[in-house]
């Protein structure tokens, strides 16, 4: 075996998956340790040849995949690896750099600098300010979270109920209290509501996960700079739509915040993971994470992104995203969020000129939450029979105590055809 | 454009370095800042060829690009990306798997599942822990430390003053003390030391980054046992040698912790990041972890792997370290290990007999610190006419407050001629 050979090899089955993964059922068919009772419970003694691992994924592997890269994956935020992406994570994984500090992968600290850099001019944001890649916006947010606890000496986060579950876990991985702030008819946080005793910072939504509503953010952070409060904005799914000015009615108020978190792995077209992070503040990232033993100290004067976030050792997450940026450039990218715009208007005009249904929250982006209107049990089996046909898959959510389902276009290989499959396909499981 | 002649041209570029990276200058002969002036300040309007980013990688990238994959990268933990770990990445980047809930990615919880215990089993863990996979051992140390947390309600973090810098920034993001316990001669905790009031856990680590050091992990687990007190281990480094069957005295102790970290990342031959964490306590990360929001409840009866650390998105690291453990086999892994502890007791045992150096530390597995006996000034010298030679890499620590050099072998390109390389060069060097 050669690395050329395996690697054809390698590439070959990625381009036919690509080819046909939206052949393949979305949702895996599988019940939970079906995938394990097929694959032997220890490792093997010798080594074995690449194209046996390469048939057990095809054979034993793929039918326990759900598939994220198909077009009729509507569930959560769906998301792309487009083709540059998958190649730089193939030449990142070749060259393996441990960023943990500059001289150890000047290429991996200098590009992800540029690279949030040119992404934070597409997305229209503040020119200046600090920028990393963590692998989610989970672990975004907890630095944003550490870094407003040292900067502010609070003990409370707030935000509203429609905020992120990883914003309570960041808090409790803190130590710190999440007090929970109503939201209006449309879902947003009422700022007059807001209770600032002892926060930390606050957490506004641009696109929450529900229904993608959008934070009254310049009234938050006219709240937030009274109070001397920390502002962190959570848009890691909405903030990708900021590279077309139209959508940028989002992005209002933005520019005051104290950090920003974008994941280009959800709808920026960006392989998981590059959760991207922004702040004005960066030294207080680095009061909350620097600590330099001996065996890191060097007489470079070049900062290592290892001091703005919890892990110390980073991948060269970077290379994906510039390799993205410069493929698509800002009319690719805009282009590809348009259409899923369109997309996503068009389904929902579907919906509302359809008898028995109807659209269950304001539609701003490419997700649109919907409902039968007959029982939430009656829509819970409807989503599980869709599921289950294998010819899409979409998730769900409550609105109002109402269980309610939820499509989100983001994959760059949906068209217009698969989300009206998807429409027959709902229909017909209703029926 | 194709995917495939892109594909094709990538991973000829990925065979190429691969075969010369050896010739380059391990570590990167740029000045801060010497990269990014080199690209262009902001993005491109329209999308370009991937061949053009191939070609930027080759001629402005590499240059700032210090090269782990060097058989002459002897700094911090060597480590390796071998070929099947490479292609593992292409495809995992190629599913794009978002491994949050079971039903959202099957083959990528039930392949971690797998692969952890697989692993334990190549390693001699006890059988029935739970393993899971996080990006870095920093990452893995505050999962492990938030569980303890949860479990015992102490607020003390207790280590030595040679246990790595990941825990001190662990316990101060979790809002813990962190107390050091002073180390023996050969730089192991003492455990006679120890003081456990209001401790949540102990760190203790198999492998120092300093000196390779083992902390007397049975005296340990006997004071946390009495205590209440949840053991750790850091065997980030060391751990994967647990794999031969000769160096598991530096195991003793381990099957009794709460939780052990090992970077498969390090020294068992898998691409960055893979970070193996295994516990016999999971329902305390769960309970420290786990927040199931409406959006993320299914019906299906199976865990998540997101319930066991920070990050709720997870990619689909398991797929190459299943592809390493089957190309390698037990086998594979033992031979590399054991080639790597022979060449670092060659070069051991030249620094011994070479007059004017003597080797700072003992030498338990692949790293050697050692010094001339000149000043810690000309070490220090040394180290950085070494480094700019292009030769080699090594980086340095201090040991009994003198300026000390290190060599750590983890590369498995790396050959006898290359250690014999690097000590002329250290030698010429030292003249």
């Amino acid at each position: 075996m050669t690395f050329r050979e395996d690697g054809q090899a390698a590439l070959e089955w990625a381009a036919r998956y690509l080819e046909r993964v939206g052949e393949l059922p979305v949702l895996a068919r599988v019940h939970p340790g079906e995938l394990r009772s097929r694959l032997p419970p220890s490792p093997p003694e010798r080594g074995e040849p690449f194209a046996d691992v390469l048939r057990d994924l095809d054979e034993v592997l793929l039918p326990a995949v759900t598939h994220w890269q198909s077009p009729r994956f509507f569930a959560y935020f769906a998301n792309s690896a487009p083709e540059p992406g998958i190649l730089a994570e193939l030449l990142a994984a070749t060259l393996n750099s441990v960023a943990f500090l500059w001289r150890t992968s000047p290429a991996a600290t200098e590009l992800e600098a540029l690279t949030l850099d040119w992404t934070a001019q597409l997305l229209g944001l503040p020119e200046g300010w600090h920028g990393h890649i963590e692998d989610s916006a989970s672990v975004s947010t907890i630095a944003a979270l550490a870094a407003a606890r040292e900067a502010t000496g609070g003990r409370v986060v707030v935000c509203s109920g429609e905020a992120h579950s990883s914003v309570e876990r960041a808090a409790r991985l803190l130590g710190l209290e999440t007090r929970k702030t109503p939201v209006d008819e449309e879902f947003r946080l009422d700022a007059r509501a807001l209770d600032l005793t002892d926060a930390a910072a606050v957490v506004a939504t641009v696109g929450t996960t529900s229904t993608t509503a959008v934070d009254p953010v310049p009234a938050i952070a006219d709240a937030c700079a009274q109070a001397g409060v920390w502002l962190h904005v959570d848009a890691a799914y909405a903030g990708s739509a900021w590279v077309c000015p139209e959508l940028r009615w989002s992005q209002a108020g933005v520019d005051r915040a104290d950090s920003v978190v974008v994941n280009a792995h959800k709808w920026l077209f960006t392989p998981m993971d590059c959760s991207l992070l922004w702040s004005r503040k960066p030294e207080a990232f680095r009061a909350a994470f620097s600590v330099v033993p001996e065996y890191l100290r060097t007489g470079d004067e070049a900062e290592s992104l290892s001091d703005y976030g919890p892990a110390l050792g980073r991948r060269f997450r970077s290379l994906k995203l510039w390799a993205v940026l410069r493929c698509y450039g800002r009319e690719g990218l805009q282009a590809r969020i348009r259409e899923h715009i369109r997309l996503a208007e068009l389904f929902e005009g579907w919906i509302r000129d359809e008898p028995g249904w109807e659209v269950s929250a304001p539609r701003l982006f490419s997700a649109v939450c919907f409902r039968s209107d007959a029982s939430d049990e009656e829509n819970e089996a409807l989503l599980e029979r869709v599921n289950a046909s294998g010819e899409l898959f979409i998730s769900h959510t409550r609105v109002n105590g109402r269980y309610v389902l939820r499509l989100a276009i983001g994959n760059e290989r949906t068209t217009e055809d698969d989300v009206r499959r998807a429409w027959e396909a709902i229909k017909r499981a209703s029926r």
